[in-house]
């Protein structure tokens, strides 16, 4: 059927009608006090949304620019960085830093899997000069599903004295992520993830350590340069033509973040994604994140039945029932699917989505209990958290 | 009165209502067919625009964006590059030049003027050792609305053996600009301009010679790197999440384009400006680009009359009669006021700009012949051209 896809992709990801009138309003001047109101409440709810105090600055750019912006002002040749790696998003952050000529070493570990601490703490002693200057690390990995335990890895970044850096892109609004009370040095999200709107807009805030660093940054990139956000940011401006629709419809979003309240916005992205893995374990699939408190609760992936392909099921769920789920990456495509519960998403859309994939997976043939998973949905949905 | 104002301003332009339509739709996956399908269209109708067989980089940024992207992917720290300066915009190129590092050395002229090609022949005689590696340019200076004559300056820098790398931002679509012909060596532009859809989207085409250079490039930007736009154009695909609904806008606006033609398109553009600039002279207000020849089609600056401020001119003509033009930039702020005439403008757009230009200056007291401008560019536009 056309014009009734359900997205349950990584993103995008569904926008409200309110978000989505707003950005079909005409453009208006980014230089007219009209704007500047828009951008005077953007830049006070981002503080909510990213629990801090320090000034959030917004890129139009795709989640990927952000991350650019975070190490294009703060890398110069030759710097060591220390890049965590749990899946291809963890990975973007060794090839940014790369592409600045930074010498580059990873801690990397098996689909699925995330970050030992121990072992963290273990590589970090081993530099005993100091010279590892940045830590890369990703909070929800969106190739995998899994999550790191941010705090407890940001902790012992600090007690090293290196920065940390981290990938919230599709972590913010979903779970907690706490910058100024863990001690994220610099933290990025995007548009299109948790913050119901469509892709064109990133986010950045950096603390005063980052700063530190960045006056100290040779070369930092002209379009992200932090200098310049910042002076906007306090003049309620913007230093270079925004998108300006996509702004206006980042005000509304944040209006009704701020009305649901960010913890109950993360409990929701919580209880939708614990119930999402029960059903998929009650159909009898095979979850990619073992252990739940290794998951992360914007997405999930799992492995296809045997005797059943990724592109059947992906095929299947979209043409019959308007649910598009996403394909693995890189060396994980067509080895796994991945459902996102991420932004606009309420309860009976988890329904409605392990319903389609029941029906999806009925259909190919596999053998299970029909009803099973949309039963355990609606018992973990009904759970007093 | 509220949702009426008209934008006469450099950009944001207007959008077409059938434009708007297709952003306002919901946002659909970037990896599915139907998108891929849209950027099908969008590549091919893009080189159709840009007049060249090389494939056009989209890059879902603001315009300065597309400037980062072309020399990002160029410079090298201690590269020379020759900024040819007319205003705000043409400095900007040699800024993002110094951000990477590159010593630059500028061209300046006075407000209003263009770069004369003998002094810029004269200027690369100098360089014996063909020490400068690239010539930045502009082809409509947004600050101050003049206009360069960019294919003898193309081709004078052709002749040296430099790159010429062009900011065709608020030129391409409103005035002929032919990168193939005239030996552009990488053209950038931005979508809120002539491309009639809102900002949030920029435009790169590069040619052999500059894939030459850039493959010297040390330390290209992973954001803006040619190398994954090119790979990406050739799939139908984007190198990173782009802004879904702003491509779906440039879709249906440069199907429009197309119906139009670039040609007819241009000459529009040209018929407005030059009957814009009539009513100007004929109100017996001054330029701040006195020759016609010299003049951008798409804005035009104009000093107030004396006695008069800008900030008036500006606040009565949005209040009473719901335009919005632009101020000055930097040290041409409130001492000239800026028309746009770019984009989805119409004849009628151009006669009411200039009678609400007309009754503004009637109320702050001005003395002049009434009707004067209105009729000007009446009989102006009635011209067979």
């Amino acid at each position: 059927m056309k014009d009734k896809t359900f997205l349950m992709i990584p993103g995008p990801t569904p926008v409200p009608e309110s978000v989505m009138l707003e950005i079909a309003k005409h453009p208006i001047g980014h230089r007219s006090g009209e704007f500047s109101k828009i951008l005077h409440n953007v830049y006070e709810n981002l503080k909510y949304v990213f629990r801090t105090k320090n000034d959030v600055f917004v890129y139009t750019s795709s989640g990927t620019g952000a991350m650019c912006a975070a190490l294009e002002n703060l890398v110069n040749e030759g710097d060591h960085v220390l890049s965590l790696v749990l899946g291809n998003f963890g990975n973007r952050w060794a090839k940014i830093a790369e592409s600045r000529g930074a010498i580059v070493e990873k801690i990397e570990v098996a689909t699925g899997e995330v970050i030992d601490p121990e072992v963290l703490r273990a590589k970090l002693a081993e530099d005993e000069e100091k010279k590892i200057k940045i830590v890369t690390l990703t909070h929800s990995e969106t190739s995998t599903g899994a999550a790191n335990d941010v705090k407890t890895l940001c902790s012992i970044i600090r007690e090293h004295g290196a920065l940390s850096v981290v990938d919230g892109v599709t972590s913010v609004c979903a779970m907690e992520c706490n910058p100024d009370e863990w001690g994220i040095d610099v933290l990025v999200s995007g548009s299109q993830k948790g913050f119901m709107i469509p892709p064109g807009l990133a986010f950045l805030v950096a603390n005063e350590r980052a700063w530190k660093v960045y006056e100290e940054c040779k070369h930092p990139s002209f379009y992200w340069d932090w200098a310049a956000y910042k002076k906007s940011v306090q003049a309620d401006s913007t230093p270079f033509t925004p998108a300006v629709n996509l702004f206006a419809g980042l005000d509304k979003a944040l209006e009704m973040i701020k009305a649901e309240g960010i913890e109950n916005m993360n409990a929701r992205h919580r209880r939708h994604a614990m119930a999402l893995r029960a059903a998929i374990r009650a159909i009898g699939l095979e979850l990619v994140v073992k252990d739940d408190k290794n998951a992360s609760h914007s997405i999930t992936s799992i492995y296809p039945p045997e005797g059943i392909s990724v592109p059947d099921i992906r095929k299947v769920i979209k043409e019959d029932f308007d649910v598009l789920v996403a394909n693995g990456q890189n060396a994980l495509k067509d080895k796994i699917f991945r459902m996102g519960t991420l932004g606009f998403v309420c309860d009976r859309d988890v329904i409605s989505a392990v319903g389609a994939l029941e029906a999806t997976l009925y259909k190919l043939g596999y053998k299970f209990e029909l009803g099973k998973g949309v039963g355990t949905v609606i018992k973990e949905l009904a759970r007093e958290i």
